[in-house]
């Protein structure tokens, strides 16, 4: 679709709203009119929060959360076990672990995963961080909670033969059939995995 | 979905983000973490964009429609017919009707429809305008080009009786079977008309 807008400010406005993922031209386009449509101060209380966003943001300097403080609210929570550390991807990833209410451990924000074909080395990630934290600190236990593609595998392995030397315990969180899925739609793989790494039912029962 | 969020900043770009239509809370935290995840030039090339077009923003003193100058670039082009108005609701009708590239009249946007659930009478749109235009101008004839709801025929039904004092010709847009689409699935309503408002077979092959 090739507009002819009427006025550059609209044209530029929608060129910048169809720069964000999964918005295209013709939602940039609602978008923008949907701001015109309202008072300035609707616009600017967008944009200020955006702003302030990008620029006030603050990565933790434990776990590189993003946060408002230094440390951030997790791991300065006297309530959470900081001998175990979840090692996850993105920020996006601690949201997602928060949600279940199921994790009362400390994370460790990677910042991606290693992907030669994109360029991302282990020097790009936080990895010598995490042997800082694991150095420095008591740590129990490291989960390894990262994508199940071929990126995760592989940063798994590494992190794996990196972290193996401190005597800690290493686990990966369990690849298996979804809550509420059917078996004969899984794949093979994911099958065979959830079989071999099956738990006791007493254990399942109770959780 | 009620997120805990590691960052209050997070959280409000969030809420700004869902304020917009069509996007959800999941999509917004999707945008937010996007923003983080590039230079802060870019959010600053957003969200100037945006405050640029709400603060800038003119409207066009003929025809009310979005422009960058006191008279847009369809009202200053000599080539378009001015003795031809088409109505419209918004801008986007204009957009859409541009894209055409079937007219080369001139628009007349009201910024709405007659709506008395929503509490729009026919003083809040730009009525009094258009017939200060068609009393000013030399006009030869006047589109009906509004939706084809309840609260639109209203409207045209308003304007038809405002400006048949003036002896210019009315017309309203064609309704009836949309291009592509099959004759069962259309409405009574829409079918009853299309047969009704036939046009000869010589003009409709000449397009």
């Amino acid at each position: 679709m090739h507009n002819k807008f009427p006025s550059q400010l609209v044209e530029q406005a929608v060129e910048q709203f169809s720069n964000l993922p999964g918005i295209g031209r013709k939602t940039a386009l609602r978008l923008t009119l949907h701001l015109l449509s309202k008072d300035p101060s609707y616009t600017h209380k967008i944009t200020d929060a955006l702003n302030r966003l990008r620029d006030e943001i603050v990565y933790c300097k434990c776990c590189h959360n993003v946060s408002d403080t230094e440390i951030c609210s997790i791991c300065s929570d006297p309530h959470r076990d900081k001998q175990t550390i979840c090692v996850v991807q993105n920020v996006n990833d601690v949201i997602a672990i928060e949600n279940t209410a199921q994790y009362k451990g400390v994370y460790h924000v990677l910042g991606g995963v290693i992907s030669p074909i994109d360029g991302i080395g282990p020097s790009q990630l936080n990895i010598d961080e995490l042997v800082n934290r694991i150095e420095s600190e008591r740590i129990k236990e490291v989960i390894l909670a990262l994508g199940s593609t071929m990126e995760g595998d592989t940063t798994n392995f590494f992190l794996y033969r990196k972290l193996s030397v401190f005597g800690i315990k290493i686990s990966v969180i369990a690849r298996g059939i979804a809550v509420g899925d059917e078996l004969e739609y899984a794949d093979e793989v994911t099958l065979g995995r959830s079989i071999l790494n099956r738990t006791s039912f007493d254990d399942a029962i109770k959780r």
